[in-house]
């Protein structure tokens, strides 16, 4: 069996607070992108933590998504990750920036469970992405 | 609010097969672990996927720890999110890899949610550990 599976990990900055403050929203928001990506959803569970963050997690086939929010400084955490060489993590973030309208997001894309010799271990690329949004 | 963030990304090896490949155990060994670590335990799913893997969350407050195993390869993808300065999620890691019995670990600690300006960032600092198990 592969073990290995791609992890997206992105601090995303800029976002709309009204979206980032709820946990419907964000639910819809996360269901949405794990159908964009061809992942297969077993379930999701969501919740509003203390003042007005959101906390959430969609299970997908051998993998995750997840998101912790907080709207007063317009930040998300956000987690991909997909096992196997199917689905399309990278167009789940993109959907998913693009809909919480994120301005600037900092990457970091692990491949995780590379087989060496009796171990595992993981590899790194990161870099960071400006979106030019028209103001409204 | 402070959005700083303490994410454990592992890779763990030679972990005993029988455990990584039953949901329950697996579960009851991730809430356990979020109870070591003092963290608040909102909600957990376990599921088995085909042919013997178990992917799993435990949600708890303003962060997660999910689990992805392969008990045939003796390994598991292990996160640990722990948000704010309070839990141990360290003690966390070391409870389940000592449960899991493995023999090696792969472990990235992500700072998450760094303000940098508008933007946010994230810090990586990788290492390696190896346990000397006695052969039973």
């Amino acid at each position: 069996m592969n073990t290995i599976g791609y992890h997206y990990i992105v601090e995303a900055a800029g976002c709309d607070p009204a979206v980032l403050g709820s946990p419907d929203r964000m639910r819809d928001l996360l269901v949405q992108a794990a159908k964009v990506a061809d992942m297969g959803i077993r379930t999701s569970y969501f919740y509003r933590f203390s003042p007005s963050g959101v906390s959430g997690v969609v299970i997908i086939s051998e993998s995750h998504l997840s998101v912790h929010t907080w709207p007063e400084q317009r930040y998300a955490a956000l987690d991909v990750f997909l096992c196997g060489e199917e689905g399309k993590p990278e167009a789940a973030i993109r959907f998913i920036l693009n809909e919480l309208a994120s301005t600037d997001a900092h990457v970091t894309e692990i491949k995780r469970g590379i087989q060496d010799e009796d171990a595992y271990t993981h590899a790194m690329v990161t870099w960071d992405e400006t979106f030019n949004k028209s103001s409204t």
